[in-house]
């Protein structure tokens, strides 16, 4: 078995999102399996980076995988991009080291969350947009997003229940950026709990808003309260950006 | 009865075009028609400055239509994009001359055709871009395009199949230019007849592949024969940018 390294892009809109779920669903990791299994005729299992959740696309989504194959990379490349739907395609693909775990190994992660502003539609790209009509405050929002920045507990931007594992996690960088109808919030950090940026977004466009101030993020980091903080955002939204690793 | 010009941009992949045929059609005159006249509560006859066919996008289409009305302008605008699927937008109204005409008083009319020239999909834009997997010869294709320039007899690069109305057309700039993976065909003339720059742009992709010369164009003008140009390339990848009035 020889162990592969891929990096994929998706438009989410048909998805269940990023992972398997039985035999019957509609995911992005089914499809790339399924593919798999028919050029390698023996069952594959893939590992993601993290799961996205249904409708959130990726730009740099990386995976790994091991198969039996005497194909070259980019053989493997082209079969796969061959027989995926037009909406999923692989950008690269090599073999790795052995240990190398898609998972397991990912260091930091990059996400952006692009809010069209505007009352006009953007036709374009309302696949990937998520629209609020009233002018949004970008200087608000750029105070609050450096709230996220350093470690702290993010309990209470998440939709996790279970406290099993650590919640604390590192936020590396951190930008809110009109690029003209456009906000792009981006955030990089070592990971991130599930929901946690489209509450984080959600909690910034509130700001932006004028309904919450910047230091209810404080509050939230203290309290771990998710009532405190603002809405989940919709997936449509939020893009995988990159992954990176050691 | 007020005269308005409108700005239209659609993301065309859902409808049979631009123009309404008959009462059931899915088309994008037909829903910017049937909101006026919800709201107007009368009948209204819509003007595009052309057709664009099953599967053509626009990002400039421009619109006249003559409604009895007591809203402003702007209040017009955000109705229609209020009831306007999220592919249609309004993007520009305002109330105009008496004579204003969309198709009769238009003067110029800038296309582009998007090509995607690369084995790798670009799965964020793939519903505007036709794909050539195959490293296309840009600098062909800038040499041939130039043979556009100027007025010509178009016939051989239409399905145009009557002969009463004049069948030549001025091309006043032509551009072919790789972005990345992308290769993009700009052509700004004073009218096109059906199907033209699909054709012209099929004619290039041809030529940009080597299975035709740069001077075949010539031979099309030459000969009229539609048998001697490049295939009409799919819908997809054909965008109206913009329309203009004296």
């Amino acid at each position: 078995m020889k162990n592969y390294k891929m990096t994929v892009q998706y438009d989410g809109t048909r998805y269940d999102g990023w992972q398997r779920q039985g035999n019957t669903s509609n995911t992005i990791q089914g499809k790339l399996e399924n593919i798999l299994e028919r050029m390698t005729e023996h069952k594959v299992e893939m590992h993601g980076s993290g799961r996205t959740d249904k409708g959130v696309h990726a730009k740099g989504q990386v995976a790994s995988f091991k198969i039996r194959t005497e194909k070259t990379d980019s053989e493997i490349m082209d079969y796969l991009n061959h027989y995926l739907p037009d909406d999923i395609a692989v950008t690269a693909l090599s073999e790795t080291d052995e240990r190398f775990h898609a998972r397991l190994n990912a260091v930091r992660k990059t996400y952006v969350y692009r809010i069209h502003n505007s009352s006009v539609p953007n036709v374009f790209e309302q696949r990937f947009l998520y629209t609020v009509e009233d002018e949004l405050n970008v200087d608000a929002m750029k105070t609050a997003a450096k709230l996220f920045l350093g470690e702290h507990d993010f309990l209470g931007f998440s939709s996790v229940k279970k406290l099993k594992k650590s919640t604390k996690r590192t936020i590396y960088s951190v930008g809110v950026e009109r690029f003209g109808d456009d906000i792009v919030f981006a955030v990089t950090g070592n990971g991130f709990l599930y929901n946690m940026v489209r509450i984080m977004a959600g909690t910034l466009v509130e700001i932006g808003k004028g309904e919450r101030i910047p230091e209810s993020i404080t509050e939230v980091f203290d309290t771990k309260n998710r009532e405190l903080a603002g809405i989940t955002l919709p997936g449509k939204g939020l893009t995988l950006l990159s992954v990176e690793y050691e």
